[in-house]
């Protein structure tokens, strides 16, 4: 029995994610190298194995270090953290570790420090302009090469980008139009090393883009990670429908104030997290309320009722008077997330549809 | 050594802001139940265990278990959840639990399924507009009275009031004028049953007012939290100073972009909360960077160097160019955050000055 606020995941919608995304990567002869830092958990990763997925990506040490009990190629898509040296060594130890580099400066301090063997992609800024060398500094990236090139442990393989910029998206035509000119920048450098370095490789991100684009000429691998669950920031860039998101947040309802038209809930912050986007509609929300068939079945948002606030415990929704006999205190209330890597990662595990506890890391 | 992003706690500072309300609450006659949502840990509960505290605060069942352990009068400040009533049964059976209830509802279900005594307090919205029912709702409010006044277990022992709308103050002549409007609020609600109820209480909350306003007058018990650590937030309103800080994150150092005048480090979302604030000079930020003395010692915000973004787990801090040289890949960065609260939640523990681990819930 749900007492609390709970992470529900309609593992139907999930494999049905996944499964899209998977024959998308093979008709476009694509290696997909999906990112495992929305899941977060060995269970669902085992699901990506039973469709044949042998590569995956993480966002951090820690994860590769949770998931390299079952997985054996792992790429850390975040610029290498040098501190962490230590595990670093002891992960390349027992698996095929894929490092993000993009300075001169942590590339010769992986020189004097690893241990055994490890792959590196150089970081390429494709127009997101969070991290990574802008594809025609030459330069940087010649160093960065060279400076590998007299080790025995590190080798090159290749180029990285994310095209985060997809995330400031409305539409499926600004998503294939933002993927192009991304696309393009990473392409255009892999080209420039290809001749000298023959087996490098272009890994490509982002969930708008894998979603929606149909154009991967000069990719040789993709890394989304969010498709698996979706949210309702997808669906606002253009990259899904309410239909394709698998999780939903129930909450139970603890107060309800007629004249402000509100029911509160135990579930804020510290559940959801604080992300929010802004609703043509509603102006900003942290949520919107569906209703539900039976547990981890809900249909698509209930017009008008959305989560207008969120403090450490409480959320407080919005509900047109007309609606508020659909609640009542002592029941629950189901959520569609913003920001499902975010929710997942404060919830840490998941309900099944058969009830069952799925654990993350 | 610290290799990955850490909660760093100054437990000279936590203490002196603990002696500093302690003292208040003193002075103004005050009991001092203070809120232990923003710290979560045992361990910081016996440093005001030893000031003298005997009373605590918390924001959810789940909390009070935990604390419970040690703590034998627990309030907790959040409409009852029906839901958990079989842990409601399980701590009235052992402590003093006082519950919050603002329905007739709510008190009926209590009403037919605790089995232990039960304290509650009536919540009252006291301008925070979030929960609670209006000070003059006495029809409301004489329902739920006279509800629980045939049954042995259910004992109505006052009024609860959170004057969260000083989270809009932005100076403290603003807290003190929002501070006195909403005390007013919930000192006439207790006047009026006063007669009826001698033994009842007024209890408050909230840390700008607690920290800032100077008449308690009607008020007999107070129970702010946040101003254990304080936080950026709390400097922008006004209820504290930049030396009033207690906690700072430290993260590594990943890349640096002398063009874009920004440096990546490994602390995102997952570490701090998305939580931010609307600056003054430099708009939207997320923390802002400090230099450290020795472990734990920092000290105020250095000019022109804040957090301008974070993702999952990246953050970008904006360096101006002739700051550059002060920050190196493999080096840390300390940062104030801008809700305590939120992050100690996501970080689950601390270090504190003898580098020492304190565990949290």
């Amino acid at each position: 029995m749900i007492t609390t606020p709970t992470l529900l995941l309609n593992s139907e919608i999930c494999k049905k994610n996944m499964r899209t995304m998977h024959e998308k990567a093979k008709v476009h002869d694509l290696e997909l190298r999906p990112h495992f830092k929305t899941h977060q958990s060995l269970e669902i990763g085992r699901w990506f194995k039973a469709m044949g997925t042998k590569r995956i990506t993480v966002s951090s040490l820690e994860m590769a270090a949770y998931f390299s009990k079952e997985w054996h190629d792992i790429t850390v898509a975040f610029p290498v953290n040098l501190l962490e040296i230590d595990r670093i060594n002891l992960l390349a130890k027992s698996i095929t570790l894929n490092l993000l580099v993009e300075s001169i400066d942590s590339i010769l301090f992986l020189k004097t420090h690893i241990k055994y063997p490890v792959n590196f992609l150089i970081k390429i800024n494709i127009g997101n302009d969070r991290a990574g060398l802008l594809p025609n500094n030459f330069k940087s990236i010649d160093r960065i090469i060279n400076a590998s090139n007299s080790s025995n442990l590190l080798k090159f393989i290749g180029f990285l980008g994310h095209a985060g910029q997809t995330y400031n998206c409305r539409n499926t035509h600004d998503i294939i139009h933002t993927h192009l000119l991304a696309k393009q920048r990473l392409v255009s450098v892999k080209q420039h090393y290809q001749t000298q370095h023959p087996n490098i490789i272009s890994s490509y991100g982002d969930t708008p883009s894998c979603s929606i684009a149909n154009d991967f000429e000069g990719i040789d691998e993709i890394r989304p990670g969010n498709y698996v669950f979706y949210d309702l920031m997808q669906v606002q860039i253009g990259a899904c429908a309410y239909r394709d998101i698998a999780i939903a947040m129930t909450c139970p309802i603890v107060a309800i104030h007629e004249e402000q038209e509100e029911i509160i809930i135990y579930g804020g912050g510290i559940h959801f997290s604080k992300e929010c986007i802004t609703d043509a509609k509603y102006g900003t929300i942290y949520g919107l309320v569906v209703t539900q068939k039976e547990t981890n079945h809900w249909n698509t948002p209930i017009d008008g009722v959305y989560v207008k606030g969120l403090s450490q415990e409480h959320g407080v929704i919005h509900v047109p008077k007309a609606l508020l006999p659909l609640f009542a205190i002592g029941g629950l209330v189901t959520i569609l997330p913003v920001h499902s890597c975010m929710t997942a990662n404060l919830m840490k595990s998941y309900i099944d549809l058969d009830k069952n506890k799925i654990e993350m890391m």
